[in-house]
């Protein structure tokens, strides 16, 4: 209905009204926003005045806009505050990111403010302190309304309007049997349309997708997007009920999950945003560059081995670039094909044996277009037949080689239990270029012992 | 609750299942599955066989199961019915499914299977077919729940009772006044809560997120990530309430545009799969692989007008590969964070001066490092000091020039309304390839000409 207005001159005005205390203006601009627009704004305050804009709000509100602030803003903005302070709105949270926001905490003030919540927000938060954060346990809330197997359809509504105020979404009821084992669930719209008298037990669906506590959050994200789910029930091994997970937390890991494979491919070693520090930036981007440098020093090694080659055809050298390149490239492509296909856990995955043929198949017929189009360059350009095949003949071989140890390396990293991922990107890159070069140089040594230039 | 049983021996087993015409093992099989793993095994059957399970189930199911084929599975399958069976399964499709499917069809299939529809789904979907496909327009659902503000609860509670038959996912009934204009939503918890005579004016929430038709399908995303609401209204520029957008459908749209960004940073010009054919994922890699090549040629070239430098100093050919590679990686890093937040669209975006500022502390921090380390390494390895300042003010300037095209480039673009992302991966490379060859043929010239070796 409204769009944002976080404009450069918005934010001027905003920080001046903060500084001139001007709380009517500040009113007038947050009460008319979504929290999400005013942890937005928030983010690129100092930390006095997003103090002082919190402390205008009610706590309820103040819960929603720390739950949505940048996580690097959120940490300094929780330090601004006493444990008492941040107990107050950490009662309105949802238990999900109550046990997020206490677990980023420094373990005293995590335990101070552990013991100021209140007793039924306690409650719901303690469970979930123990699991791994990305695992389903870790991304559950504890906040659901359940059923009795044998409660009729006016108990369900009793219980809805007793938890309405703890539960924000409700997409359904789960239906739990004496035990609390999860049996199934009723849509929030089979209860409306239902009599009052029906018995739970007639209506509920029992059919329905459930994960374990222990389940990858990955591994809940795709089972979620599979079976079209906006909730998913989560289970402990016995299948008695914990918790749930709903699709905006599976939306934000999906997201960040594809940021991070994207960054992974490029060479970027941690999440970082164009607006982090010039520090961090630096160094999430240093690591994968000294590989490629250690790679490029090897290289030069190598090539120094064949430095009488050089002497004698110095016309060699010109072609390192395309080799480097062209490996390169296809060991990318090979390696990102692979690891899609791996990370998709699709029903059917071939065969490794299957998988390298295709990929042979697929290297040749692209291996014969480029060294024959090289071929021809070279010739029209160059005039040198014995360099022109030396070329032609390397470059073929470094797309065979590529494409396999593209292909093979994710694989085998797979099967060990690594991430298949860490093949990607500058390891496949410095690798292929090495491997280019060797081939290159012992190709052409061949071909010029038995056809000298 | 229950795994699916995918393995090649389930598939074996069902394959002579249907070469036998046992409709009871197939029943027994998929009578216990969710449609997604129907529609699982169905994309791997071949055609004739897959048709002959859909016979066996129902319209309803079929029309589920069709809904989530594979698309290059759904095509040939779809071609193996008569536009009236067809029809019977769109029948019982949801509205943008259906209008999804029929845009798939050849023209005139088309009409005949739209000629055919019940006339309650021809309303539902007539409206689609008109919207671009990537559009808020073309990714709705008409089907939803609507009230009118002078509703009771009474009132909004029969209208659902109404469309429970077609609205699958009901999460809130939204509000409009007499002229279809959105006003707000009722979520199903409060209808549930609320007493039947309470009117929908006094309960309902005015300030919701609405898309208009013509918004991009990608802006969508983001907005319903953002809010984190798992259905959004769409109205028209009048603002009258058109259809709604489901998160499922998001939640592909996400998982899509990320595979697409990351083929695109390797080098893959269309979506593939590992399990397309041969010639698909040739046709697929080759794009890019010419274009490597092309840089590759004119790089020689660039060497070529050297020769006499490197015949002077053989042992410059050394260092080919690490200038390239440094070059390639540092681009490819600076274009994918640039690119990245270009993406995200958020507020308070940097100014290009702001940006460009803080690449060039980042790369003249990290070209510092790396020149210096690769500086200590040449010095021990190949003891030569003119060769290794050379390498090292190269690799610095690499450094520099990389980061400042790597950041220019995709801001330039967008500029121009271009996609931002056709600037990252082997674009980015091949260009810093040969700038990077450029820098080190002329550093080398300089120093040389002030230092001989």
């Amino acid at each position: 209905m409204h769009e944002t207005p976080l404009t450069e001159d918005f934010l001027g005005r905003f920080k001046a009204a903060i500084d001139l205390q001007d709380e009517k203006y500040i009113h007038s601009v947050v009460d008319d926003l979504f929290v999400q627009d005013i942890s937005a704004i928030l983010d690129e305050l100092d930390i006095p005045q997003a103090k002082y804009v919190a402390q205008l709000l009610d706590s309820k509100v103040t819960a929603d806009i720390v739950s949505n602030l940048d996580p690097d803003v959120r940490k300094p903005f929780l330090a601004a505050f006493a444990p008492p302070e941040i107990a107050s709105f950490v009662d309105y949270m949802d238990s999900d990111d109550a046990a997020d926001l206490l677990n980023e905490l420094p373990v005293r003030a995590r335990e101070e403010v552990f013991a100021q919540l209140d007793a039924e927000q306690a409650q719901y938060v303690k469970p979930l302190l123990h699991y791994e954060p990305g695992s389903a346990g870790g991304l559950m809330a504890t906040e659901l309304v359940k059923a009795n197997l044998n409660w009729t359809v006016r108990q369900c509504i009793d219980e809805i309007r007793h938890q309405a105020e703890n539960v924000d979404k409700i997409y359904s009821v789960y239906v739990v049997d004496d035990k609390n084992v999860l049996q199934g669930r009723i849509s929030l719209k089979k209860i409306i349309i239902a009599r009052d008298e029906q018995l739970v037990a007639d209506l509920f669906v029992e059919d329905i997708v459930a994960v374990e506590t222990y389940r990858d959050g990955d591994e809940v994200a795709a089972i979620m997007q599979k079976y079209d789910l906006e909730a998913i029930p989560v289970v402990n091994v016995k299948g008695e009920l914990q918790g749930r997970i709903t699709i905006d937390d599976m939306v934000d890991l999906i997201k960040e999950q594809a940021e991070k494979d994207l960054q992974a491919l490029a060479g970027i070693s941690e999440t970082v945003g164009e607006d982090d520090s010039v520090w961090r930036l630096s160094r999430a981007r240093l690591p994968w560059l000294l590989i490629g440098m250690l790679g490029g020093i090897l290289g030069a090694r190598f090539i120094g081995l064949f430095e009488g080659d050089l002497l004698q055809v110095p016309a060699m050298a010109f072609f390192i670039p395309l080799i480097t390149a062209t490996g390169g490239n296809v060991g990318i492509q090979s390696s990102t094909i692979i690891v899609q296909s791996l990370a998709e856990k699709d029903a059917f995955a071939s065969s490794a044996w299957q998988r390298l043929f295709r990929v042979l198949l697929v290297a040749i017929l692209n291996g014969l277009v480029i060294s024959l189009v090289v071929f021809g360059f070279n010739m029209l350009l160059f005039n040198n037949l014995t360099l022109s095949v030396v070329v032609s003949i390397a470059l073929f071989s470094v797309v065979l080689i590529a494409s396999v140890m593209g292909t093979v390396t994710p694989l085998a990293l797979n099967r060990l239990g690594i991430n298949p991922a860490l093949a990607s990107g500058p390891f496949i890159t410095t690798a292929n270029d090495l491997m280019g070069l060797l081939v290159y140089f012992l190709v052409a040594r061949l071909v010029f012992y038995w056809f000298p230039a």
